[in-house]
């Protein structure tokens, strides 16, 4: 039996539910995400938030079982998880009540270990080791303790996913990522599952120092938050995925698309999963990715998380258009006129100002 | 007597003139840069885009002193710059004809450099040693050669600012940078002015390894190309920036900041200098940035550039409201409305698409 | 006195404060309004939504003069008003309570007119009309009552600025609006204050029918909304001077300026008027308008309101450019230069997906 | 035979093909037009923008057919249809050259008009009748002559299509249009086609005086020109979509749809139709409207086309959850906990700048 399951079992409950998510998760949530470069203010992967709405699917398929009438959960009333789950909730299973008893009881996380130690309920913190934390396969977050002064570095302890630069290995790592319609598929050369890659990515990227977030981010409850992230493969896979799409992905699509990643994180990180816009934007990005086939080289040494090559059967380099070298078949005299009808709106707009002057 | 200025007269040039524009480069261009953040397609932060419209102004005035008919540049006729150039001077000088003999003549790069040698002109290049580059104060552009190929890692003798991973110190640099209205104006508690912290900050980077950029990138012209930059101090002082943005302004302002971020750095690339929407959109970020005052205190070691700390006399982080400790001042009571009322379009919607089904 | 004043008397207050505060609502509401083409989910122009955080000022005003801990309002819980009123508040003195009875009592239409009438408050509704009114200088809004059914249409009783078209004149009138820095200054070539321009247009396109609104609105707190709006002035404004900027705005900046403009609307819509974002777009838009001088001409008609005419000393429009006849100036040649670049990377794209396949 | 078949084999034409391809212009173009509510500048519903790729896919049909190395548009050097066709020629057979005689001769209109004159091709205008037009199932343009002033009001004998206002009916029209999925199948309860619908909108809104645009708007090629246009199916069938849309999406998906809306209408606008972008929001727009099916209900009156009716099997709109009167469900308290966190950021951004001061 597992942790949890003993726990819930001492704790006296009629059934315990325990599943592995991993494969829906890679499939229904991680997929989409990596296609958007899901990103929350540039930086957050969005492991925790990804994770919500599928845990809440779960829940509602265990409450049907039970044909319970409640459902619960244990966010705080300050955090974006409590939106994430009772806006799911709300969607998937309207008729079901939530009970979130940190968040109705209002209590300190001091309180809450000490209710904890009274009712006789294992809790993996203590006063003096008072970090928050969730982890998925995408990545981990931190946040509490001393990390709540945005002005003081996070102590050795507060990670232990990613090594600390000063203990990676000296030599550098290279390996190539190949993709198929945007997802990773392959490791190396060699055919993987989306899981197994993001398992060995995430070993790999945390071995050389990858992967380590620090952060002051906007909670949609409408407070800033220190936070700390490490997620190597998340970090790995998205670099990789950005550069493969600036190889076979037009400017105009790329720049609309980062306006659509934008709306989409926020989403995401707002706790709007099931939700007519996530929906449509999921489309959109998929359709964007039937030509983003292709591998891409990385190199991983001391932190620092490299795309050093990419190729791709779509690829829309063409060295011959591209080429300062002999081979050139770029029309050169076509940029004479293409300049002046350019930059003819701003002529006009300047000499009318002048003359107005 | 400089390089440049001995090469002019050695050519048989009527007069010389060579400017030192450091000055006006920081003020004029990197101030609204740095507070726009302005970085094309995610990555590069238009060290040769700013310098353009620049050096085009000094050009225009040096022509009007020599009342000269014509003005001259060396761009080619597939690169950004003589875009940049050619926009530039029809918004500043009309009635100035434009001569650009390489992309007039159409040569490769094999045909100018034989040109060269055959008219005595001195270049920084041979045909063993292709690169094509461009640097001022605020980076370097390295392309052309082996790195034409996408797929190819950039050679030890591609860069020669940013020192190789493997060749910096084990030691952390730690670095603090004072803001003032969103722009850097003391290193280390120093009041310093903009040019000396890019100056030190170019140098302690590239001796950490730090602002290495290695991209495919969209061309106006309509092709793609590799292109590698090294910014080191550009790399440090934007990541500094926008953290403590994160710190000072709303998400609201934060969130469109972005979008209006990305046309900018548009804008700046596609040679829109003197225009009337990168006018507009500098005013913007000006005044978004009155409250951006403050210190970032960074950790530069082996490659990575980490803020670690952050603090302002304008911080929005509130300990109180985001502690989970004893002090909160956060009315937990509030979320239960909060989440409501944010998830009742979603839950309509759910719940009309299942009374169709 | 005036009705509410007498109204306030009689129902027993200690102190009332009537307060004329239409040249603050043009000068600090209306003429940013105006310049960012202020309109709410492409129809509503936000009458209602731009006097709220106006009258909260000055609320706010009375309330320090007279050393009060509380201030009231009568806006429900599930409309917008209650969120304008509330936020402004915040902004503008956390330290005032707020007391909304009509929403603490969660009171239907029905209770609060019978409380009304037991409490004897005079309100201008009955059971019979039930329609709720909110009125300015900007427009009229109307809802509630038979309203609320969106299959409905408006009854002939719902609407009492705008005429039926079937009782205007049938011959048109013509008018002329100038504008300066994008805000009209003067009617037919006459100076006039904005207070007087708008309300002159209130008259003059309420009697040709002009100026009428139905529409599904979103609500922030989560619910659509039928709601019906008369805004005969600011229908002629907008339309004027969007047209006008049509003729003096580069595309470039059109086109980005309607998404901010978008933003905007939302912005005042959802009572984020004291917020930084909102400031700093109306530091945008001012800038932008410095140019949008000139004159529009107007035809109202049978509830049409058609610009036939506009003219600038900024007009970006150049008949030496845009004519087809003699005196032409625009060089045809440069066209196929510029096509052949603009349609390069689509052309790439196509034939690397024939290829593929 | 027709017109232009008979002109065609009068100049000696080898063959000569007439095509109808109203169906597939229904289908294939106004179809997601329609969905993407695409109006360019927010006015032109880009009726000769949507037809331009559809004629160049039957151009490069007929030149396969007679194995042709090259293809002619009559189209001029500074209009928007010669990128419209050089672009769609270049992705679809990018093999065939391009021959653009008015372009590449670079004649004005007289000459253009002189030159037909002694070849003997019967062109439609004269010297004296100077208007350029365009027409199709989705509007008419109407360009230059007297219209070259924007100052200047149209005269009557610019438009042929619409019934000036004067001359329409006194009595309104009203129509319902059935939607399916975003797109008209019904008329008045009737299940039509595409083509009759608009045929016979184009009809009813002429009649009534509805569909005319006048407007200064920016070409691609670098110039602003105004424009009239006809379009009373189009206006019609917009409004009644647009409205629609608001009963039956959520907020979040329309306020993001009319971002990726005003970028749809630019690519079509600029000749961009057989791209990456444009195919990727086709897929997202029609993602959006599988549930815009239902009823919207129209009155046409003296040029005014009013949506006075909604309705929708999907409609998001609750009369149970916007009603002021008896059944409403609406949680009230749940507002005093959103309108506190939704104003959070604000209130701490107001407190912290008062304590700067």
């Amino acid at each position: 039996l597992g942790v949890v399951e003993r726990k819930a079992w001492k704790l006296g409950c009629v059934d315990v539910i325990v599943v592995d998510a991993r494969e829906s998760f890679c499939k229904e949530y991680l997929t989409p995400a990596i296609r958007a470069n899901a990103v929350y203010e540039g930086k957050y992967p969005l492991s925790t938030a990804l994770a919500r709405p599928l845990i809440a699917q779960r829940v509602v398929e265990a409450a049907r079982r039970h044909k319970a009438k409640f459902v619960a959960h244990g966010a705080t009333g300050k955090g974006n998880d409590q939106v994430r789950f009772d806006v799911s909730f709300a969607a998937l299973a309207p008729e079901l009540k939530i009970i979130a008893p940190v968040r109705e009881w209002s209590m300190t996380r001091e309180q809450e270990i000490e209710y904890a130690k009274k009712n006789n309920i294992p809790v993996p913190v203590d006063v003096h080791n008072p970090y928050s934390i969730d982890a998925n396969l995408w990545g981990k977050s931190t946040e509490c303790g001393v990390l709540e002064d945005p002005w003081v570095e996070p102590p050795a302890d507060a990670h232990n996913w990613v090594s600390p630069i000063e203990k990676t290995p000296d030599k550098p790592a290279y390996c190539t990522i190949d993709f198929k319609t945007g997802v990773p598929c392959g490791l190396n050369g060699k055919e993987m599952k989306l899981i197994d890659i993001i398992s060995r990515l995430n070993q790999l990227g945390a071995q050389h120092g990858v992967g380590l977030i620090d952060m002051v981010e906007n909670r949609l409850v409408g407070i800033k938050s220190r936070e700390t992230y490490e997620a190597p493969a998340a970090s790995v896979i998205l670099a990789a995925h950005r550069d493969l799409e600036s190889l076979t992905l037009t400017r105009d699509l790329l720049h609309f698309k980062r306006i659509a990643e934008e709306r989409y994180a926020e989403l995401v990180y707002d706790g709007l999963w099931f939700t007519q816009l996530r929906e449509a934007l999921d489309v959109f990005f998929a359709h964007t990715q039937h030509r983003v086939d292709g591998t891409v080289r990385i190199k991983l040494l001391k932190g620092n998380c490299r795309v050093v090559g990419r190729k791709s059967p779509f690829s829309l380099y063409d060295e011959s258009l591209a080429t300062y070298d002999e081979g050139d078949r770029f029309d050169h005299t076509a940029a004479v006129g293409f300049i002046k009808l350019w930059g003819l709106p701003h002529k006009v707009a300047a000499a009318t100002e002048k003359k107005k002057k």
